[in-house]
């Protein structure tokens, strides 16, 4: 790899608000900066992908402020670059302002939102090569390492959206890092869930799954030395899918290189099975790890999680929290292992 | 109200299974009865609302097994229907049957899994008069009634799909019922944050939101001498309206009758305002109330949470759970208080 670092800071106004929930201590974003008119929402179509110009091909207009943060390149031409994104749902604010309001509380939105991008329009996951979808992990620790101990994050993580139904907007193969100040309460739950675990049973949850995995087999999609990558027993989405590193690892910033190129070759694999055994399927991607708030989460273990859009969450899910998964994973396991004709 | 009054009961085999993370202690369902094969997934359609017969028309596909639990009825015709889902995610079963799994759990998908039907495919809430929302309100009442202390029920949930965006498969006004063996995640995190806050504070959270409401006025939607309607100051969505008693109450179903009119006039304006100020936005309702699992919940406060469908739950979303709304509460407030034309 052959990196290339830059450093750019600025102060934008507050583009959002984080308020919370003063039942469950949930956090919204009130993104008021990208905010639409009331009547914007009458005629939104969500439905079309960009079929102009694409922002992140030269000369687009993510290329037109020279404000790259890091990029990587290959004889001669770039084949990564991360940047600011130009619609950031947190901007970059060195201290996170406290607002109350009665009983109700609430913070700017400050935080970094970045893009990082492969070079090529039409080349996801599934068509680079190992060695470029390691480029995309080093970019993720590249990233972490320089944000991780800024005043106003706590919390910082990486995801993808792809295809029209997952929220993507964009076809250009891109991620996605959000360093926000709140620990998410998505987060919150697994790492008191794996603390207690821990407590409970002397060992890591995550390393007991991973044990079971192996030794019953029939959720494993793909393994090498290092990673696993298996549909989880209580899967929320069909054909979810999780990669976790076979050894202990509670921080994702502390991932070898040697390592990033195994998680590269799991992911490359679990991504052509959703592009050829399932025809392209939508998914989101996120990578979940400690956060950076200064505190040990030694308990924890770092893994990403893979979930295809196959349904609309509607009133059951969204009122209980429950998801509906309407095939076994042992069953959609089998499925993805079969052999890409 | 003319209501009316059977009972069945049957066996069925499960249709589903619950199964826990071990980590978060989130419940999904795997609903293997409803079960696809792996290839079905690849020709999904979800985006046609019937165009055939309605099963909920006379002579309807619900109409054909003579299991109606209670119906209304108004000048010798029937108003309102509550059946047993004919798809159910749930079966009918008297007794939980756990089952382990190495370090995982499950148990089977028994409860109750109902619908609601009104009888005019074309009148929802908005064109149905005061009376006829107030049965709709009544229906859930009394089939809470008889639930409620079932073996195999700890919580029960009324909710509503409306258009195609938001999961709805049909367009015949309609509600579903789910008695289940589990307290679901979502409805936990609002009990453990009522609690602490009663602790914390010696009083209802809910009541103090509303009286934070009813003092600055601007979040306001609706409200008579029983109800207010507002937009929550940490709203998920844009648009999001709750609904509350305003004198405390922790159960619902020890509504009033007047109370199901007063309430039954709340939902109709805000309903009213969806469609005509927001052009039929499609939206999920549900109801959240205290478990019936026999215990004390008295700091809880019922409610109604109507959440609009204006953007797809994407990467930032799943891997956070912090939901990015995109206009303040404040004008989305003040949009729907605008006076309908």
């Amino acid at each position: 790899m052959n990196k290339i670092k830059k450093t750019t800071e600025s102060n934008q106004p507050p583009v959002s608000e984080l308020r919370q929930d003063i039942i469950t201590g949930d956090w919204v974003v009130i993104a008021t900066g990208r905010s639409k008119r009331p009547e914007d929402y009458l005629e939104e179509n969500t439905d079309t992908l960009e079929t102009k110009e694409c922002p992140f091909c030269e000369p687009g207009i993510q290329h037109q402020k020279p404000d790259t943060l890091i990029y990587y390149k290959k004889d001669e031409e770039w084949s990564l670059k991360v940047f600011p994104n130009k619609y950031p749902a947190f901007s970059r604010g060195k201290r996170i302002k406290h607002h109350e309001n009665g009983i109700y509380f609430s913070m700017d939105g400050a935080g970094y939102h970045e893009l990082i991008v492969t070079r090529d329009h039409n080349r996801g996951i599934p068509f680079l090569m190992k060695e470029e979808v390691a480029e995309v992990l080093d970019s993720f620790r590249t990233r972490y390492l320089d944000l991780m101990n800024r005043k106003s994050v706590n919390y910082i993580m990486f995801i993808e959206n792809h295809g029209n139904k997952s929220g993507a907007s964009l076809v250009h193969p891109h991620w996605q890092m959000f360093a926000i100040p709140v620990i998410s309460p998505g987060v919150k739950l697994e790492l008191e869930g794996s603390r207690l675990y821990k407590r409970n049973n002397k060992s890591c949850a995550f390393c007991d799954m991973i044990k079971q995995e192996l030794a019953n087999e029939k959720r494993i999609v793909a393994q090498n030395d290092s990673f696993i990558a298996f549909t989880p027993f209580a899967s929320r989405s069909a054909f979810e899918v999780w990669i976790l590193p076979k050894k202990h690892q509670a921080y994702f910033e502390r991932i070898t290189e040697q390592d990033e190129f195994e998680v590269a070759e799991i992911l490359k694999i679990v991504l052509e099975k959703y592009l050829f055994n399932l025809k392209d399927i939508p998914y989101n991607m996120y990578l979940h790890t400690s956060p950076c708030d200064g505190k040990d989460y030694n308990f924890y273990h770092w893994h990403i999680e893979l979930l295809p859009k196959t349904a609309t969450w509607a009133g059951f899910e969204l009122g209980t929290g429950i998801e509906i998964s309407t095939i076994e994973p042992e069953k959609a396991a089998a499925f993805l292992r079969k052999k890409i004709n």
